[in-house]
């Protein structure tokens, strides 16, 4: 080891006395970082923690403390009787500062090279989500009402479960989720949905993403062919192509997705996206006929279907449609997934599946993998809003609520644009989606309302393919009060008008 | 539409009228069941709601209430003047009942079969969390002090967010996680880990299992290889098994993972999964040299290193060891791990990642894809635990509590086995590993502790290759009494005689 023999500059050591930090830390952190910045070179001997203490006017203790933590670390070496050393177990080439200042760039090729395929894939899904859904406004599609989230009670339920806690409920919980919730949603989908299952069928999640991601990385392999519903939700768009399966887009008609022209595209597809209560965006529900078609190509062809069944809990007109999975009479086609997203929050972040249940074991190791469980703490409260009948009188107080402000939207969008719309009938759910002309530009629409503070999904975007786009405005209505519907419509003509009249409308 | 002329049995709807479901519920639901398994078939004529409400002694509302549903749902079709008839959309073929009344059965191949490619290799990676970490009791190694969560805080914090709601928070949330809760701990970091970060380069996700998943799939392809340690833990070994990479195992010596030897078993791979601060599961610090030598190669090959930081908070010896991405200068091949399952609870499902400022958005983007975002209300608290000082002041109180528990373990384990076995040096973290004799067999003695009520991890199982393999148990102390602790390992050295006398040990 070489001897360096200059003496070490006080400057090495900046204590700041009204600091938060300890003493003894200051000085390990500025004895490592002249360490590593080579300003103390390896074989360099430290003053003894005397005559530093001394120095620093700190106790020798403070000095010992950092000299030990840097000797444990492998920074310093101390050999009896001669001192202490920096190691010179840290190597020169190592103890360069980095090339500059800054945090290395952010050039996105630079950082798809350090991506792998996949990564690269997913990374560039982001520009799906580009019409951003999490902004509190008019007409943003994807809310419930959160001004109705029924707090009063949530924290009613939260203080019981917290003031007399269940310990062994701290632990790791089953990766399938909390049984009595899981008990408590059986029963209801059962009923309300007609879906036949047992409570060893459901899979707490982590929302309907979640259960989508974890169905296609178990189901589908790279390359594999997916059906997904054309147009159809951003969200499902995603996950499909992050589990790098080839999407297939399947046109929707009045009756929903349209199983000939699905089957005419790709007949092996593995695996099915669908919507059938209220298909997302444009609103229609799978008519008999096409879920039967449905299920007998499955089952003729051996491949999955994924129910995404987001907001059937909101039905204004007849009474709710019956699930896929409730028609499955053979069985253990469909994988039916729900979500509390829509009828509570989607800030709770919890949804499920319902899995056939040669699928259960599989999914449920899926789930442990991916993030070991759904919170623990959130499943509980919930389970106690189902058990105490919170649940169904919510839904029933909200879908009044909806119904009254659907119309009020229906009223606003009449009232503002006249005839020149069309609205897509639609008997369910949380929004509505208006249809523009072929002359017109919803991309350039949503931008120019969003300035405008009005939040909206072009509906051209929720397409695949080019050849197949329509033009319209997906909006939402659940959250909004009466006069941000009516003059949100107001501006949101205006702008049409406007976009319309400078001729921004071209699509190439 | 062939006319069918009988007329319809009675039998056919059956009500409860002291059930909950409303009569016209019990009505559509016979009818549909009846047309689904043919007893109604295609083209069959109903009575008229008026005859069916007699004959039922139901309003003749409650009747049309139940025909308009099915009428909806298309079971049903009305032709004026002519009545109501069974639809013949619903074709026979579908109409057959299930082969078995049974669900299908979950015959282990048969379910394979159905499976992906890479579902099958998920799916298998249950072998690897055979020794489920979810029974509460001793020695169950992955768990703190379930006994002391701060429920009196929690329960405070918890009730001041929920009677003071900001409702913009009810909608989706940021991907990367609440901005406040960011802060708190990329100060945090940097005061008590030395890790380099802005609070934009962290990512809130649900525990380091998913923190795992999420940096996988970004940055690994199948078939990419994967340095983990040897030993190392379940949780990383099943997620990397499960991104289809393939992995080199690592040996760990007494200076933590041996980087030369790594290079030696393949010298490109793509990542590294490495506890620096305190390996799970034999407890050394991974020495300076090695760290350097670490980053060095990093550095150089362009591979990354997911630094796993499960429990670094407990340290009873020396201080804090400072983290492995604040050492990396040069910047950008570390990504850091971190999880609040070992310093307040697993069921709370919350941890982070600290990634490179290039990485950033790619992260965002993933971690939106797999779950959205994690739950909001948790992360408001834990900003609000942190904001107030509760974090530090529970870290300490536990600190001292775990340092007297390893103690009593040391000695009760010492007072039961005598000398006959080694207990791995660690000075930190939530459990201690036995090493026992190579005659021994630690799966045997799991198995055998297990129906005694003694939980643990038996050492070898935490291996990837046979030839590699040790004898021993990790053993947990943090969530257990001195009695539990005591007499636990009376009962686990009482168990490794018998195994021992009674020759089960032979490994073959």
């Amino acid at each position: 080891m070489p001897k360096v023999a200059t003496q070490m500059p006080l400057s090495v050591v900046a204590l700041d006395r009204r600091a938060e930090t300890p003493l003894f830390r200051q000085i390990y952190d500025s004895l490592r970082t002249a360490i590593l910045q080579q300003r103390l070179a390896p074989g360099f001997k430290l003053p003894s923690s005397r005559e530093l203490a001394v120095e620093l006017k700190v106790s020798r203790n403070t000095v010992t403390a950092a000299f030990d933590q840097l000797a444990a670390e492998g920074y310093l070496v101390s050999r009896t009787g001669a001192g202490t050393f920096v190691s010179d177990a840290v190597p020169d080439e190592f103890q360069q500062p980095p090339k500059s200042a800054r945090p290395p760039s952010a050039a996105p090729d630079e950082t798809d090279r350090e991506l792998s395929r996949r990564g690269k894939i997913i990374s560039r899904t982001a520009a799906i989500f580009e019409y951003g859904s999490r902004v509190v406004r008019p007409f943003n599609p994807c809310l419930p009402n959160i001004q109705e989230f029924p707090y009063r009670i949530w924290a009613r339920l939260a203080a019981r479960r917290l003031n007399r806690p269940n310990r062994s409920l701290q632990g790791y919980g089953d990766p399938a989720g909390y049984e009595p919730l899981r008990r408590e949603i059986a029963v209801y989908l059962g009923a309300a949905r007609a879906v036949r299952c047992e409570p060893r069928q459901i899979i707490i999640v982590s929302g309907a993403q979640q259960a989508l991601d974890l169905a296609l990385r178990l189901l589908t392999d790279p390359g594999d062919a997916v059906w997904i519903e054309e147009p159809g939700n951003f969200g499902t768009r995603a996950a499909v192509t992050a589990a790098g399966a080839r999407i297939v887009p399947v046109p929707v008609d009045e009756e929903g997705l349209d199983v000939e022209a699905g089957a005419a595209l790709d007949a092996r597809a593995r695996l099915v996206c669908v919507t059938p209560s209220h298909q997302y965006p444009l609103g229609v529900t799978m008519a008999l006929k096409r879920r039967i078609e449905l299920l007998k190509w499955a089952n003729r062809t051996g491949s999955w279907i994924l129910e995404d069944d987001y907001d059937s809990e909101y039905r204004y007109g007849s009474r709710p449609v019956a699930s896929l999975q409730g028609l499955d009479a053979r069985g253990g086609r469909v994988i039916y997934i729900g979500t509390f997203s829509k009828v509570l929050s989607p800030a709770l972040r919890l949804g499920y599946l319902v899995v056939p249940p040669p699928l259960i074991d599989s999914f449920t190791t899926a789930k442990a993998i991916l993030d070991r469980h759904s919170p623990i703490f959130e499943q509980m409260i919930l389970a106690d809003f189902f058990a105490e009948g919170h649940f169904a009188r919510h839904i029933r107080r909200m879908r009044e609520l909806y119904a009254e402000r659907r119309e009020l939207l229906k009223a606003a969008v009449r009232a503002a644009f006249g005839e020149t719309v069309e609205i897509m009938p639609s008997e369910a759910g949380l929004h509505l989606t208006i249809l523009l002309g072929d002359k017109s530009d919803d991309l350039a629409i949503a931008r120019r309302a969003a300035e405008l503070g009005i939040n909206l999904e072009p509906l051209s975007a929720l397409y695949t393919e080019e050849k197949n786009k329509k033009n319209g405005l997906v909006l939402g209505f659940a959250s909004f009060s009466e006069t941000e519907i009516r003059e949100g419509a107001e501006k949101l003509a205006a702008v049409c008008r406007e976009i319309q009249s400078s001729g921004v409308s071209a699509r190439p």
